[in-house]
């Protein structure tokens, strides 16, 4: 059965598809041994990420995107495009902003554009691992662009972010001080910074603040010209480093301004990635990362398997009465499980 | 020597506090040592959180509220205050933006305060570990107050703000749309919002702004009036839910201006999580995640005691070249230790 199911995924049939990213996200035997058959033909779409704070109407931008690749007319066959929208930005709460989110009308009737809302899960690790595991059935199926949308900019997206091997990163003018409010950490995983709503008052300030930024991360490049620039990749850099000056461009989502630039972006930054070596980079780092995920939770697991609850409640209440430190109860866990 | 030394840390003998303190933060053996010793005397101080976007005035902020915690007339003795500042915002480029900087010259003669900045480490978990050290280390030392001061507003800040009895978020007005920046999931940690820098124009809007959000968070309740205020339990409630609906304060850290009521506020909220119970609740969730952290790095390191680098390295090579699925590569990995 899982065979039939797998062929069925590869040869692209869209039921199998779905019933597929059901299992995978809820992370069932089934769901495990599907990921299994469809590993060995996974590694060739290209993941884009897009991420940046509420507002900035990534949403829109994403759909635009999608909606452009699929009417570009360089290749004789538009690529098929996978959209994956994560939203991680309430730990608590666990709500699912994009989950009930009416997709625009555009792409609901064209069958090489798939959309999967997920919602927050209880940890971020296992939504890491829910993504990957649905961009690798996306991968298999053929999509060549699959699109990983995040709602927030914390570090939840940069974790998720390092999912994908070119990452967008929006923004909006308005933000008043908004320099301030990208982070350096989301500033640094951004291979292209967008400045969306770019016809709103503000965007030209917007789009100088994130050049000058740009040019005080990039001290050793020249500096970033109005529509960005290719840099030479620098022979002193090792190769996992970022030879890239990031783009910056104003889009209007709304009406699609802005985004054949940003598709010629992508695929430009794509060449890049694969002539540059950096593309290998990438792939290792994230198998390696999930690797690591994957490891943490099997040890956690049989470790749990192995020690009644009742030993670890008690040990907890010990701790709570600070009769034992958590570091010793760590100890006597470790030991009472045989290990 | 490590009882001499935590007997003097419990004495409030600042040079082997400062000597802790290092051991604690760079996880050495000695550092266990004394976390083991003085872990029977925590659970005293009133653990003090406060994050918000950078831009916001944060260490002004927290450097008033030291002050005058210190020249509170309402005790005989005014307490004493530790800060921790920790800075977790770029997870790339482990740069210290509070390491170096000099804070209020006010606080530096003042034996009762005791200052102690920490840059990013390597891994989130690695310094909210690190962070949880240190606060135990103030906690057992005497200090009646300890403020955990982060730099920025995402996933990790919300992680350590689970330190803190109670969490104090910033906003600053003239951040434009910044209702928009402020995400689900730190508006809920928040039990005092702040808007510093008031006197700057848009403050009115801002304080409107984040008062009809609150309105809204919470459509049971009776609406905030202009100094927030302190709700009866629900009772359908569960104890781990919070009763309180959050204040809003407008403050001016600069001149001082707003920071009494700040410290009343404080001082009613720590009433109310002690009359509530919630007190408890929060005390065993922070322990609880304490042990759950160091489980799992102890977890990992007995793993990777037991296997071979050379064994771990190929089965990365092959999963690398797909011949091999990560989730067969751990189950490989995990019986290849023996475990």
């Amino acid at each position: 059965m899982p065979v039939t199911h797998s062929q069925a995924i590869l040869n692209g049939e869209r039921l199998a598809l779905t019933r597929a990213l059901t299992q995978v996200e809820n992370n069932t035997a089934e769901g495990l041994e599907i990921l299994e058959a469809l590993f060995p033909h996974t590694g060739n779409a290209h993941l884009i990420g897009v991420t940046g704070a509420p507002g900035t109407g990534k949403s829109t931008l994403v759909n635009q995107l999608a909606l452009t690749y699929r009417q570009s007319t360089d290749s004789s066959v538009p690529p098929r495009v996978a959209i994956v929208a994560v939203d991680p930005t309430s730990p608590f709460s666990g709500g699912a902003l994009l989950g009930d989110r009416v997709r625009m009308q555009d792409l609901a009737g064209d069958p090489g554009i798939f959309i999967r809302s997920m919602a927050s899960r209880g940890s971020l690790g296992g939504l890491a691992a829910a993504t990957a595991g649905l961009v690798q059935v996306f991968d298999a199926a053929g999509f060549e662009i699959v699109i990983i949308e995040t709602v927030g900019a914390g570090q939840a997206e940069v974790n998720i972010a390092r999912l994908a091997h070119s990452t967008i990163v929006t923004e909006a003018p308005g933000l008043g001080d908004e320099i301030q409010t990208i982070k350096a950490g989301i500033l640094e995983i951004a291979d292209i910074l967008v400045v969306n709503k770019s016809d709103k008052p503000g965007a030209e300030n917007t789009l100088r603040g994130l050049r000058n930024m740009l040019t005080l991360a990039h001290p050793d490049g020249n500096h970033v010209n109005h529509h960005g620039q290719l840099m030479e990749l620098d022979t002193d850099m090792d190769q996992t480093e970022n030879g890239w000056i990031p783009y910056v461009l104003p889009t209007v989502a709304t009406t699609g301004e802005g985004i054949p630039d940003l598709v010629n972006s992508l695929s430009e930054h794509y060449k890049y990635l694969k002539s540059s070596g950096i593309w290998q980079v990438r792939e290792e780092k994230r198998l390696k990362n999930q690797l690591e995920t994957l490891l943490g939770t099997a040890l956690r697991s049989r470790w749990e398997k192995r020690i009644s609850p009742d030993i670890y409640q008690a040990a907890l209440a010990q701790v709570m009465k600070r009769e034992l430190s958590p570091w010793r109860a760590v100890e006597k866990l470790i030991l009472g499980a045989g290990l």
